[in-house]
């Protein structure tokens, strides 16, 4: 079995190559480093079956991804050696006001920086991939990815200046590697962007079946139908545990085909007649921009793009081989003047309604390059992700308000979910049949649904486990437990500080935007300890001044009433004093208004 | 006619005398003053008719509702007189950090106050009577609405101390009376909440029909179908113009029949066993409570109520005769101790997720009386408000991790809308068969599909008209216009004060939230120009101090030398001085972490 996985670390090294030729260079030297690694692995794992030890209990350990949407990182440790499969971000709630993402807390990676082989990447979302640039600032290691996946974390890392450092080598669906002493195998998924895997986790212990994000695709654009047999081959074989895709173990039901998306976008095409049609979807989703582009050639429309990662995006997925636009079919944004609306197809980003996005800009008259009219017919190919509701509905009412024809609803079949729903989550576990079922990628409902869909296939209720981040879920034939807790949680990036803002300052953050703020300044005679001068009040986000001239009087009033208390009482502390001020100012402004803003008492001594 | 209606006013006069014999004493002082004041109108109205003036025009002056949702209020005028409908709040958005409701701006009420004859309300939700307290504190009018509706009306008045003016008028479905030049007739429609009712407003320009809003339940709890028959009579004789609920105008089909909650209620509590079933629905939704005792009675458990409104509504329904609970039926929270979880129902605010609400409280086990186990069966018998998607989903997370079993999803029927779908709307407009069309009640997107309805069950495109808050609508027989528009917005109510926080003191907030705050504080010399203390740097919701002492360092330094360049420069202007040293900190933060905070220079004189 050593040898076997040997022979196939051998071939994926070839396969990598072949890869490389066919579509993208990754460097030589990481290649190599990576080869030798692999076999370096190998030898001392048939080298350990043949002192026959005791087979070792494998350990999961989640830092990211369940109780929660987003941030998928699994660490996996057997005997000593570990790896990951996956590194994603995830969005700051409103909780979390300035933040600009939040990434996993690393310092159990770091802790044990030298035992870990390799991270393993299931696809190219953002919420598998977003914080590797965060994780190599702490500790690198070797990343294997399909080569859409790789092409897209190699653009990321260089935004961080951190490409030169990356080992990266491409995997393909049916490759089986060696990381230390695991060997793992991909296998191809669907799901809403292409090149999507799962991977199958070979230990001593058995073998474990993390699914990645995916859905059961039976006619993908790509013709690429998730490898079924190989799951139910597995199961067959014996699968120790599965780890499952939770995110929509509320639907009821399958999730559609992409294709079906396709179909309305011939519909809606027609409908549009003379107008110009602007799309708005995930950039990700590449297989939805090749069925644009193929219903834009087929109405003879050209196509530009809008947006950042949308034009990234394309490029990346165009060079790699992943996208086919006829020659002559996409213009450049700043050519659309040249056309009339009905030779017009433009594909946005925006589609979640975010605040800086090329759709967002237009729909409130803020875009550069494209002015909407009612000669405009829009498509909104995605579903508000749960928490966007209101963001993208703001957006839809001022397109409308515009003129546009604006298309969005369930009904027009404009949208497919990239997840597995209940009955496919079923399927996948009833071709596995594990023995242990972990739920993964999903919030508390998700998990428990899933879980119960587990349930309802027959896996046994002692036998499934819904656990935390940062649970130490140790396993082997007769057990599954969990043995302890390690840190894991949210690190949030703000501007270029990583874990600089916690609790305390965004506490700070939620008070400030609540009521506001009053500085109460004021200058003291270190000597005498009398003010010399002050109380100055200045206030930002409590209240109109102009208009409250009155309470600011009464309020500075208060002030030096307090302050005067306190020197007559001979209070020279002038924390104390401080704290008499912010108290007594909170009070006075509560009565008065039935408000409380931050009072931030400053002294200076002079 | 005229004749008629002063008849009908009288026979009002008389329902209302019943009605507060049957259920509430509303002041005789302030019935005896109403229908004075409509007999004058009344007289007026016929001597206007022994003249033969030309016929005057209709003015419809939507002042929130449209382009939003909350805060319905609509202004009726007819040759100098006026009357509204409605005077409703809206619930702040993201974009509104500390506001506590947000209310109609009232300044056209206010200019107009002497030519308001009074305000009709339509149901009792806070989308159509929460503003009233405010109104009434810039302008006094005498209240029309049903029993239950003044009902609640009263509670609020009662908080703001405000019922000893009040003139409340109760009136019935089929009651007619007479407001200045206005002949009303109310008719009973199906909502979310007992006795709501539609308007038609009889002017000599024509008969306009106001829906408030509206579902058609032909199964209804209290057996009181819409009154289908009376909109088809009074389309039938000729409609002007239909103003009706968007709501649910992006929905197709029908909205499903309360009785169907009842009989998922019946389900579910089976299925409940010995557990302790909790119930958290809207307070105002009295069918659905009643039909939550109902089911409570017949597996002969006891029900508690918890939440501040909860008890409030119960309570005015049950003295109204809304709500029909059987002695002993009822205990109080305080008493479920004595009772196993199988003896008890708890019916609970907090279906929305509200931060403050019971059923949060409880989820984060932060209630004084209800401790959430796994021996709870937990019912969320609603769905989110657009908006509370992830409040709702946080408390269900929480629940469940205490180990409660929670039932939320749309496919156990746990949940109807008030409102009417697609279909009804669309038999409401073939009843109305209106010349002219306003879609009320929504964003954009609501009355843009609204407006398509309308269009589909042939009424002319041209007499369909999308307005916009502040609008006066100039109806008659001939046409439909805009004429011009008047002040209409949001007004933001903050603690006490209304309309006190405007944009300035928001975008002071949200920029607060994003980076905080960083004050600079020094004192100067004002004979020398010296700074003789600081500048001191203090920062609140930026970062965490402790780790940044090397940047507050150099940040103080920066500060430092800006104003000796000053000094050096002669600039003695504070302002200028302040102005540099806020743009000269701002870049070297911007510089230093990537982010903005807000900089607020203080200079004391001393």
């Amino acid at each position: 079995m050593a040898e076997n996985k040997a022979k196939n670390t051998e071939k994926a090294k070839n396969n990598k190559f072949k890869n490389n030729n066919q579509k993208k260079n990754y460097s030589k030297k990481s290649t190599a480093k990576t080869g030798s690694k692999a076999q370096t692995a190998s030898n001392k794992s048939t080298a350990a079956k043949k002192t026959k030890k005791p087979v070792k209990p494998l350990h999961i350990i989640p830092l990211g991804g369940l109780g929660e949407i987003g941030k998928n990182i699994t660490v996996y440790e057997y005997d000593g050696d570990m790896f990951l499969i996956d590194c994603g971000m995830s969005f700051p709630d409103e909780e979390m006001p300035g933040i600009d993402i939040v990434i996993p807390d690393f310092s159990f990676i770091e802790k044990n920086a030298d035992k870990i082989k390799g991270l393993v990447l299931t696809h190219g979302h953002e919420d598998h991939i977003g914080a590797i640039p965060y994780l190599f600032k702490v500790c690198k290691m070797p990343v294997y990815g399909t080569s859409l996946t790789l092409g897209l974390v190699e653009g990321k890392l260089k935004e961080h200046h951190l490409l030169d450092l990356a080992e990266l080598t491409v995997i393909k669906p049916g490759d089986k590697i060696k990381l230390g002493k695991f060997g793992l195998e991909f296998i191809h998924v669907n799901h809403s962007i292409p090149d999507a895997i799962a991977v199958a986790v070979e230990t001593p212990a058995g073998v474990v079946v993390q699914t990645g994000d995916f859905k059961i695709d039976t006619t993908p654009i790509d013709g690429e139908v998730i490898d079924l047999a190989r799951f139910a081959e597995l199961g067959k074989n014996g699968v120790l545990a599965l780890l499952s895709d939770s995110t929509n173990a509320e639907r009821p039901g399958y999730t559609q085909s992409e294709r079906i998306v396709g179909d309305s976008f011939s519909n809606l095409f027609k409908k549009a007649e003379n107008k110009r049609i602007l799309v708005a979807t995930f950039s990700s989703n590449i297989h939805r921009i090749q069925q644009i582009i193929d219903e834009a050639v087929r109405c003879g429309r050209k196509v530009a793009l809008s947006g950042r990662s949308m034009q990234n995006v394309v490029q990346v997925a165009s060079e790699l081989g992943y996208l086919n636009v006829p020659e002559g079919v996409l213009i450049d944004i700043d050519m659309i003047k040249r056309y009339m609306p009905e030779q017009l197809v433009i594909i946005t980003t925006g589609s979640q309604g975010e605040p800086m996005s090329a759709l967002r800009r237009m729909a409130f008259g803020d875009h550069r390059k494209v002015e909407i009219s009612s000669r405009d017919f829009i498509i909104i190919s995605a579903t508000p992700i749960p928490g966007n509701e209101k963001l993208v509905t703001k957006v839809i009412n001022e397109l409308l308000k515009l003129g546009a024809q604006v298309v969005y609803e369930k009904m027009y079949d404009v949208h497919v979910s990239g997840h597995a729903c209940q009955e496919e989550l079923k399927i996948m576990l009833e071709l596995i049949k594990p023995k242990f079922f972990i739920p993964v990628h999903g919030e508390q409902k998700h998990l428990s649904k899933h879980a119960s869909l587990a349930s309802a296939v027959g896996v046994n209720e002692k036998n499934i486990l819904i656990a935390s981040i940062g649970n130490v879920i140790e396993l082997c034939n007769s057990y599954m437990k969990v043995t302890e807790t390690v840190p894991a949680g949210s690190v949030l990036v703000d501007g270029f500080g990583v874990g600089d803002v916690g609790n305390v300052v965004l506490r700070d953050r939620k008070h400030l935007a609540e009521d506001g703020i009053i500085v109460a300044a004021f200058a003291v005679d270190p000597v005498t300890n009398e003010v010399v001068s002050g109380p100055e009040l200045i206030s930002r986000g409590f209240v109109y001044v102009k208009e409250s001239e009155q309470l600011f009087f009464e309020a500075r009033e208060c002030a030096c009433d307090i302050i005067e208390k306190c020197y007559l009482s001979n209070i020279r502390d002038w924390n104390t004093v401080k704290a008499r001020v912010r108290d007594g100012l909170s009070k006075f402004l509560y009565e008065q208004t039935g408000r409380s803003p931050m009072i931030l008492p400053v002294i200076l001594e002079v």
